[in-house]
C-alpha cells in the first residue's frame, strides 16, 4: 500500500478501493504506482474525474456503450419505468418492457430466431446456449451429442461453462483440469495466414480442420460457437463471412447447432443491427448482451428457434422444461433502457450517419498504417484495430515483458484518450454516435502516443 | 397457441408473450391454460396489474425485495446516479458508488473478509469464489485441491460452474455429463432426521458424512460450498447452526476453503445482515446478491480473505492475476441502489422492527400447525415454510404428479397472494418491511387455500 496518505476526497476515495476492491481483469499491484482513474460523471462521449479532467471513452466503456453517455432519451426511459416498477420476477409473471423487447429482438433478428430467454450477461447468455443445446440432444434421443466446438483465440465468457468454450490459454489455464471436454480446432488467422491468403482473395481454406473435426466428431458434437467476424479478446482478430458460411453449411449438413456470440458485434457495431442477419445467416442460437442497453445496465438474452423450444414444451410431467433461471431476469429497468435503445437505432439517418462514421474511421486507419511499428490496421464497422509489431516484415511481436501496450494505456491517458489495447493490439470501440472529426482527433492522438512510446523503446 | 386472439392491450401483450418469450424455469405449455401475471406496477407490498387487480408479494420477487417496492429512498439514489453516469467500465477504472458500496459490505461482514470482486448475479458471485479457491491452490503449490465438496439438495446457481457445486436432481439430470467432478454429501434433513433428533437437541450428529468426505479427500478439496441455515431451493430446509460451527472447524484443520452462500439468506432475511456474521464465522469466501440492490437491479458481490487476495498480488510478469470479468461489474446505478440500501438497514428501529415482524410471523406460523397436512412449520429469520404432506404421522409426500403446490398457487392468485411454492412446500420470503398485520392476513389466506385445495384431492 504505497498511496500518500491524505485528507482529499480523491486520495481517500482511492485509498479506500485499493482496501476494499478487487477489480476484474486487473493485476492490483499495477495499481501501486498507477491508481484507476476515479471517475466522477459521464456525458456523451467522455468520461470526467472530480477535477474535470475529461477522457474520450475510446472502447465504450468496454465495448458495452453505443448512444452516449447520460443520453437523455435512455435516462428518460429508465426514470418513466422506475416510478412504475423496478423489477418483478420472471416466472409466473411478465411485463410490458420484456414484452416489446423480445417482440423487437425476433423482428430484428435472422427469421429463423423466435424465442428469447432472457438472462444478465454475456456469460450467462453463452451458458443459457449450451445448456439450451445439450438438454435439446438429450431429450431428442442424442444424449451423445455433449461436446462443443470452439475456436482457438474464442472468447465467449467466464464462468466455467463459457470458459470451457473459450480458447485464449492466459484464461482458461488455471481452470483447465475443471473444464468440460471441448474441441479447440484452429481458426482463422488473416493477419499471419498459414496458407498466404488475403481477406479478400480466400475462401476460408482455414475452415479446414473445423471440417474435419466436424466430420469426424459431429455425432458428438452439441454445437459450434463462433463470434463472427470478430475475435474481440483475441485481439480483435478479424476473418470474412466466406468462414461462416461453410460453418453453417457443414453444421446444417451434418446436423450441429450454431451458437453466434454476438455479444460483442452485436447492436449495431458492424454497421448493422446483427451480423447474422445482415450475412442473413440462421444460427441456431444468438447470444446478446453488452450494447443491448446501449451500455446502461446487466441485461442478456439467448434467441433461439421454435424447434429446440418445441423440444422443452409439453405436459408437466415429462419435465422436459428448461430449468434455468437468475433472479434479475428481464429486469424491468434495464429492459426499458433496451426498449430506448431501439428507438435509438430507429431514429431519422442513424444508420447512414453511421456508414459514414465507419468511413471516417477507415480513412484515419491510414494514419496508423505508416506507424512503422504496424502490423496491420483491420477494421470490421466501427472497431478499427492496429496490430504493433517489433518488425513489419516478419510481424515479429513485442516481448510480452516490455508491456508495449499498457504503455501506449497510459500515455494515452496523459492525453486524454481511455484506450485499454488487448496485448500490443491498440483498438476503437466507441460510441456509435462518436462524430467524424472526433474519430480523427481520438486516431491522431492514439498515433502519437503510439509514437512517442516505441520511439523509446 | 390456445390464448384468443383479442383487440385488448392485456391479450395482444400476453399473446406477444405467448409468442416470444421462453420464461425462466417455467414448463411453458402450463402458459396455454393459466397465462403469466401481466404486472404493470408495483408499490410497497404488492404487485398490480393494468386492471387494478393487487397481490401481495409473498415471495419478494424471487428473494430479492427488501423495502418494498417503488420505494422512494432507493429510487432518489438511482435517478441520483442516473443523472451522474450509468456506467463506466471497472478496470482502470473505479468510482465512489462502488467504494462506498465495498466499504460498508466490508464493514458489516465478518472481520477476516477484506476484498470485494463484484458481478452480475448470484451464480457469477459463486463462479469467482469457485475459481479463486482453485487459483488459489495452483498458485500456492497445490494443483491437486480442485473439487468441491457440497450438499444434497443444495441450490448455488446454474451456470454449469455452479450447478455442478447444486445438490439438487431435476436441475442437474440434464447436464450431469457436462459438470465437474465434485463430491455431494449428505446434508442435515431435520426433519426426517434419521438419527431421530430435533433441531434443538441435535448436535449435528449428521454432520458425520461431511467430516468423513474431508478427512478422506482433503488433499483434493478445494473449498466446501453451503448456504448457511437454509437451503432455499430444496424447499426451504432449515438446519442449525451447530452444523456450521463443524463445518468450519473441520475446514481449518484440514485446510480446506469455506464458501458461504448467502445469496439467498444475506441482507437481513434472517434477522441479522449476513449469517456468517451473526455466527461470529469466518467465511473464506461470501457470495452476495439478491437482496443487495433491495431487489431493483442486478449485482453481485464476492467477499475474500487478505491471504487469498495476496496470492494474486504481484508483479505483472508473474500473470497471477484473476482475469475474470463482466462488463457490467460495479455497475453505478446498482451500486447506488445498494448504497441506498444500506442507508436503509440503518434507519432508527428497522432492526427492532424486524424482530417483531419475525415474531409475528412465527406466531402465524402456529395457524399452519393445524392443517392436517402440515408436516411442518420452520422458520428462521423472516423466511417460514410449510412443508405439505399427505400423511403427518408418515411424512408421506403428496405424488408429483398431483402438483399440490401448483394448484395452491392457483388458488392464491384468485385470492391475492403471489406465491410460489416449491413442490409441495409453501413459503413465504415476504419484503423485510412487511407490517404485522400484513403478515397475519397473508398467513390466514395462504392456509384457506391450502385448506380449499386439499380437502379437495
Amino acid at each position: 500500500m504505497t498511496l500518500p496518505r491524505s485528507t482529499t476526497q480523491r486520495d481517500e476515495d482511492l485509498i479506500r478501493d485499493f482496501h476494499y476492491i478487487w477489480h476484474p481483469c486487473t493485476q492490483m499491484k499495477d495499481h501501486e504506482a498507477e491508481p484507476p482513474l476515479l471517475i466522477d460523471r459521464a456525458e456523451g462521449l467522455h468520461l470526467y474525474d472530480r477535477e474535470g479532467n475529461r477522457y474520450l471513452d475510446c472502447i465504450a466503456s468496454w465495448w458495452v456503450n453505443l448512444f452516449g453517455h447520460n443520453h437523455s432519451h435512455i435516462n428518460q426511459a429508465i426514470t418513466d419505468q422506475l416510478q412504475k416498477m423496478a423489477h418483478v420476477m420472471f416466472a409466473g409473471i411478465t411485463h410490458q418492457p420484456a414484452v416489446d423487447l423480445a417482440h423487437k429482438l425476433i423482428e430484428w433478428s435472422s427469421p429463423n430466431l423466435s424465442k428469447v430467454f432472457f438472462s444478465d450477461n454475456g456469460s450467462t447468455s453463452v451458458e443459457v446456449a449450451l445448456k439450451m443445446s445439450l438438454q435439446f440432444w438429450a431429450q431428442t434421443g442424442k444424449p451423445e451429442k455433449k461436446r462443443f466446438v470452439y475456436l482457438k483465440g474464442a472468447y465467449h465468457g467466464e464462468t466455467l461453462g463459457a470458459l470451457s468454450v473459450s480458447g485464449i490459454d492466459l484464461f482458461r489455464n488455471r481452470f483447465e483440469p475443471v473444464l468440460m471436454d471441448n474441441l479447440e480446432v484452429e481458426g482463422p488467422d488473416c493477419l499471419r495466414c498459414p496458407y498466404g491468403l488475403t481477406r479478400d482473395t480466400c475462401k476460408a481454406e482455414c475452415f479446414e480442420p473445423m471440417e474435419k473435426a466436424l466430420v469426424e466428431e459431429h455425432q458428438n458434437i452439441a454445437a459450434v460457437i463462433v463470434e463472427p467476424l470478430v475475435q474481440g479478446a483475441a485481439g480483435m482478430k478479424m476473418y470474412p463471412p466466406v468462414y461462416l458460411e461453410k460453418l453453417q453449411a457443414t453444421c446444417e449438413t451434418l446436423r450441429v447447432h450454431t451458437i453466434y456470440d454476438e455479444v460483442a458485434v452485436g447492436f449495431g457495431r458492424t454497421g448493422g443491427l446483427f451480423v447474422s442477419e445482415q450475412l442473413r445467416h440462421k444460427p441456431t442460437f444468438l447470444c446478446l448482451s453488452k450494447g443491448i442497453t446501449s451500455g446502461y445496465l446487466p441485461l442478456a438474452a439467448t434467441l433461439t428457434e421454435d424447434r429446440i423450444y418445441q423440444a422443452f414444451y409439453g405436459d408437466h410431467d415429462t419435465f422436459k422444461l428448461f430449468i434455468h433461471s437468475h433472479s434479475y431476469s428481464a429486469n424491468p429497468l434495464a429492459c426499458a433502457a433496451a426498449n430506448a435503445t431501439f428507438e435509438l437505432f430507429a431514429a431519422d439517418g442513424f444508420w447512414d450517419a453511421l456508414k459514414e462514421r465507419i468511413a471516417t474511421l477507415k480513412e484515419c486507419g491510414e494514419m496508423l498504417k505508416e506507424l512503422p511499428w504496424c502490423g496491420e490496421f483491420r477494421q470490421t464497422g466501427l472497431i478499427g484495430a492496429c496490430e504493433l509489431v517489433r518488425d513489419r516484415d516478419t510481424l515479429a511481436k513485442f516481448p510480452m515483458t516490455q508491456r508495449v501496450g499498457y504503455q501506449i494505456y497510459k500515455k494515452a491517458l496523459q492525453r486524454g484518450l481511455f484506450l485499454r489495447p488487448l496485448g500490443d493490439v491498440v483498438y476503437f470501440i466507441p460510441p456509435l454516435v462518436i462524430d467524424p472529426e472526433t474519430i480523427r482527433s481520438m486516431v491522431t492522438t492514439a498515433r502519437d502516443c503510439i509514437h512517442d512510446v516505441l520511439s523509446e523503446v
